[in-house]
């Protein structure tokens, strides 16, 4: 199994595909979801709710996706997030110059590395347009930010970046209206901007992506103040230890002072917790601490939440510490007081982020669930039912004699209470396949039997096996399977 | 009750305020939703799906937001989405200039008419700025669309105006691969972005918004070969006719010729029936039929759903039959082939679209659900229970002997089942008047007969009774009440 068969998959089975792919001008590092890929997503969103947000208690808030300058001078990023670039004299090619140089030379300089730098290995070594050996102009950044103009005079703002800063610049008034007491999560589901330069791998890295993310606002007083955390304490994480991963309990983590304080543990408890029943197989993930030139300009402590696949390791959740940073940034631009009372004593929150990218786990939990069996020629998505974006498939065995009928009444009763699928047309046998490949869970089946003794079969995506079942029964055993754990 | 009553409750209880408003370069039109905004907002959602998308086996995708530049090419936006607007040569504002003309001097022009139209009457009526009496520069064009640089090249885009350029786009692909047939309904739910001149009045003309859009793709020459029509004949739509609203089922409009076929009257009962059930008061509702200079640049054929609120008729969803345009114009643009096979004749469809606004329709279900209850001196939403962001309250009478934990037992049990809310603080009477104000339909009370008897005060929003009620019915007793119609 590799990315190409779950790309493949992805589009024939509408989970995702490229966007305005009918235009030549179509641009990299856009895609739609298309029916199967929305109603998975949903499903994820879902449970990331109710695994996160409403176990925590956590306020979820929808922001807009356009904001103003200063939010962006307050936070740093149209000053840092910026990725350094070279451009060909004389074919105009644009390079992401770090990753050039290592192509080419295999010298290893850092991102952020300053940019004459880059000048100097591209002179020292000569290097030269890979595409038209053309010289190259100085090295200079590009602002990964997307720049829209308001209103006929065109003042300035970003799409956002990170939905993040939504949380920040909205905590005054949420703390307030919404009685809050720290530490609290807020979170938040949204479209993230980010003007790649080499965007690439379908959902991997986008220009346009959903995030969701969680900041925790706490006392720093107070990180191991956290009652709540004897109950993930025995909660199992694997944990980078030098170059290896070490599976250890989160009391182990933290007593061995591997992680910093219970409130850091205990989100990544329950980070672990939620991929655990997302289908991902978590023994293939780690937790990696990052080094001082890896980590976001923001973060102060950083572990990178990553999974095993079969292009590598795949982050899928940033952790970052960012203390005080955007609290006292946006503070400090827009005079807007940031210090909420804890304990009757004054104190200017820190931050604690869980930053998930969603599109990056729905690949991973396609590639988890995908699996060829060979034996019976089919390909299968064995999806955890609960997140299935078909959880039964309804099929009549002929569409005559009043099997079709039979079929879609028992379809509209499904329907009310899942998502159910009609398929009248082929072979049975090919109908069962496209199913396990959408990773329906259940296939229904209505044949001549049926109409004698109110029974039809149902079919088991995984084992293939078949039972008879009560009409009747129907509603009961179908609620139970696919229900949220 | 008034649009400011509703702005207060919405700014005070976390449904919806100001985006980026702690900064002094904070645009107009940009607004987010706090907790019970976007609880409410996903409850609606749900509801949307339930009663248009899953009843009528639509499918729904989630496309991109920044589409390639073609699109707005083949769509007809990028030459005709735009505003006649006019510039002071002295102070610089800028005015939408069909609207300042009809200001000044009562005389109404269509923002569609000739600029050189708008420029005689200023001329001729010696019009100067109303705001430093500056003379005009000459009215131009300004295209309501965002424009964004894709790549370090700066490669044209857009933000797209309406979530359908999506569905258009993406036809041939979902047609394909979903194995469609005609009629089939397209859905989806998403951002658009209009720069809008004068955003105003919160969330009712928003530059960045959200829409829930259905394009139904049809056989034109089978309009009214529709076998569902059925299910909806009787089902009573507002419609009017000359200067009246005159109620009617569906088939008499039918019948009487005020709907053009049964496609169209099906969905429009569909929307109808869906209002019905969002708590809006439908008995205020009306379609109106738009003359040819009200309607968009892609109608063929337009009626708006509108309902009365307090700052008038308010358009909710934008109902238009645009024929052939989209898919010819991408057609021609694109190469791509958009005729499909229906009953093996090549047929170009024909779209039918609804296109909803989400927050406009979320505004006028507060409106509508508003009570100012004043012997009781209390505000009360009485929403849905099912569309409620608070289900049901859980409150401690006192938090001493042991009623706190037995509260929060209760909570954690209710938490999994339904959106409850904790709350130990402040006066008990004070605490229901805030549920009240959220529309939470209940609110359970804990007190020190709960700890001899395993019973609790169930208290009901609208009318206030109370009754005691075991623990152990709670669950029963709200998922019944809370369950979606």
């Amino acid at each position: 199994m590799n990315y190409d068969q779950i790309m493949q998959l992805a589009l024939e089975r509408g989970f995702y595909f490229p966007s305005c792919e009918i235009y030549a001008d179509a641009q990299a590092g856009f895609w739609e979801y298309g029916p199967s890929g929305v109603s998975m997503k949903n499903k994820f969103i879902e449970l990331w709710r109710r695994e996160l947000v409403r176990r925590d208690k956590m306020w979820e808030i929808d922001g807009s996706q356009i904001m103003s300058q200063s939010v962006f001078v307050a936070s740093g990023h149209l000053s840092s997030f910026a990725d350094p670039i070279v451009a060909c004299q004389k074919c105009k090619s644009i390079f992401r110059v770090d990753k050039m140089i290592t192509e080419i030379t295999s010298i290893v300089l850092p991102e952020s590395a300053d940019l004459s730098e880059f000048d100097k290995v591209i002179s020292e070594k000569k290097i030269v347009c890979p595409r038209c050996k053309g010289q190259f102009d100085n090295a200079h950044k590009f602002n990964m930010m997307f720049k829209v103009g308001i209103g006929p005079e065109s003042e300035p703002a970003y799409l956002r970046p990170e939905t993040c800063q939504s949380i920040f610049v909205d905590f005054p008034r949420l703390y307030k209206t919404m009685r809050g007491k720290l530490p609290i999560g807020v979170a938040q589901i949204g479209k993230s901007f980010r003007n790649e330069i080499s965007p690439r791998q379908s959902l991997l890295r986008l220009r346009e992506f959903y995030q969701a993310e969680i900041e925790v606002f706490c006392n720093p007083n107070k990180l191991d103040n956290l009652e709540k955390f004897s109950e993930v304490e025995n909660t199992e994480l694997r944990i980078m230890v030098g170059d290896d991963i070490k599976a250890m309990t989160c009391k182990q983590a933290l007593e061995s002072g591997i992680l910093p304080n219970k409130l850091v543990a205990y989100y990544l408890a329950l980070l672990i917790e939620f991929y655990q029943k997302t289908g991902i197989d978590v023994t293939k993930s780690r937790f990696r601490k990052l080094g001082d030139k890896e980590k976001a300009f923001y973060a102060s402590v950083a572990f990178d939440f990553e999974v095993e696949t079969t292009i590598g390791w795949l982050e899928l959740v940033a952790c970052n510490y960012r203390s005080d940073y955007d609290l006292k940034s946006h503070g400090n631009v827009s005079k807007e007081k940031f210090e909420v009372l804890d304990d009757e004593v004054k104190v200017l929150p820190h931050i604690f982020e869980l930053s998930m990218g969603i599109d990056r786990s729905l690949y991973t939990i396609l590639e988890h669930s995908f699996r060829e069996d060979k034996e019976n020629e089919r390909i299968v998505l064995s999806l955890k039912p609960y997140l299935a974006p078909v959880h039964v498939g309804v099929l009549s065995l002929m569409k005559k004699d009043g099997l079709a009928e039979k079929t879609e009444e028992i379809f509209s009763t499904l329907q009310r209470k899942c998502d159910a699928f009609l398929d009248h047309s082929g072979a049975i046998g090919r109908r069962y396949r496209r199913l396990d490949e959408v990773g329906a869970p259940f296939a229904i089946t209505v044949d001549h039997q049926t109409l004698e003794d109110q029974t039809v079969t149902i079919r088991a995506r995984d084992s293939m096996s078949q039972e008879r079942i009560k009409i009747s029964d129907l509603d009961l055993h179908l609620a139970k399977s696919i229900a949220f754990p």
